[in-house]
């Protein structure tokens, strides 16, 4: 059986397109509905209570237009909707479980870094999820609160960016592997690897949330022109420079503007 | 005739409360009832018709709630809402107005420097209103786009601030006066008036929207007990943590949240 609506994908901006990316390549056949509530980021320091509304509004969005899958590549946002795995009759996917089995993959033994907003660090969701498939397991979870918006200003290989990220980083020296725990954060990778050096294993939730998604939904129709859409809720400047950088340019435009 | 109504103040989030302590210390007989709008914070990048769709929702909930008088402390907030005197009956004020004054009035002659967000920037409200007040006056405007996340990390004297401040300060090199033109960043004093050095005049709204107000706005009755009262529309860590740095301790709790 196949079936022909796009993946719903959900992000709080632009970091999403790092995952959308990842998907794209990787279920090539795939079409994809991309949401960046642009008008209401950054997620990683608000509360719960209100990721939650602003989450479940998005989500109903996508379910309106006809997803067959629903996707939440936002971290902040995953933690908050972490056991539900049905979202209005749609199967929902996150990225904590794909980030926290890559990394358990990654690393069979050791202790594993998290790097993550202030949110998703208080959660602790990487932790109990990496615990349950490795039990002890010594976990670290370290909150950069500025990664978010030094990638928003492309400042992904920049002095500053060094600077902080020694600073965030220091507490996280040695780990065997280190999940960047928020969707900005591969924007910023030259400088995270930089610092973390070549012994530990950065590791991302995109191929195995792929793979995920490949072994449980319907696929495409085979041969069927596949279509990328992007909405935000929001129209900004950060917003349309950065995603040409991300994605490839003929992806990117149009971008439609939705209002939640 | 006096009014015992509160003044009613919003901003994006905790950068007012910079422009609700110099006005409570200024008109010390009066309550006044400040929103940060903290769910949606940033403003500086966001487009014009979102701050107005968010703006007019925060005003709203103020004039329910029985103010006598609406200030929008915000800067970015204050460019869109720049020609209008009055919502809903109540007198309006924002604070390009009175950054602009004190601007000329600090320096009568020489180019006038302002530091703002991205969206402030781009509508050049304190080029035009400055110009207004001193006709064909050089005004130079930088946009700061770090800086508001650098002050909700309290990271006003901090290395990394200061690397930014020189790198964003660089083009406004000597002029006589600087319009510190985003309430955040008075947070960030310490760090830009050591790159700005001696001979530029630090210029901020507070007093002369203060004055504005006392001969604007029927007064309260003489000898009540005023009230401060905050309202955010979510409830981080942040605030809480900063509002109590800013604002005497006794000002800052209890913290209401209000959904708009």
């Amino acid at each position: 059986m196949s079936d022909p609506r796009p993946i719903g994908v959900f992000d709080s901006g632009l970091g999403g397109l790092t995952v959308l990316k990842a998907l794209s390549e990787a279920l090539p056949g795939e079409s994809f509905l991309y949401v960046g509530d642009v008008a209401r980021l950054p997620y990683g320091n608000k509360s719960p209570e209100t990721i939650r509304r602003y989450g479940e509004q998005v989500l109903d969005f996508l379910v309106a237009r006809g997803c067959k899958a629903l996707v939440i590549a936002c971290n902040t946002a995953s933690t908050v909707f972490l056991d539900e795995t049905q979202h209005r009759g749609l199967p929902l996917h996150n990225v904590v479980g794909p980030g926290a089995r890559a990394a358990v993959a990654a690393c069979p033994q050791g202790t594993i870094g998290v790097i993550a907003t202030a949110t998703t660090v208080q959660g602790h969701a990487y932790q109990k999820t990496i615990r349950a498939l490795s039990p002890g397991r010594e976990v670290l979870e370290v909150a950069c609160p500025l990664f978010v918006p030094l990638a928003e200003e492309g400042m992904g290989d920049d002095e500053v960016t060094r600077i902080l990220a020694r600073r965030y980083l220091a507490p996280l020296s040695g780990v065997a592997a280190l999940v960047l725990g928020c969707t900005h954060y591969p924007l910023l990778r030259p400088s995270i690897a930089d610092v973390m050096g070549g012994g530990t294993r950065l590791v991302e939730a995109g191929p195995l949330l792929a793979e995920e998604l490949r072994q449980s939904i319907p696929p495409a129709p085979a041969g069927a022109k596949r279509s990328l859409h992007v909405c935000t809720t929001d129209v900004t400047v950060a917003f349309e420079r950065l995603a040409g950088r991300i994605m490839a340019p003929e992806i990117v435009p149009p971008i439609e503007r939705v209002v939640l």
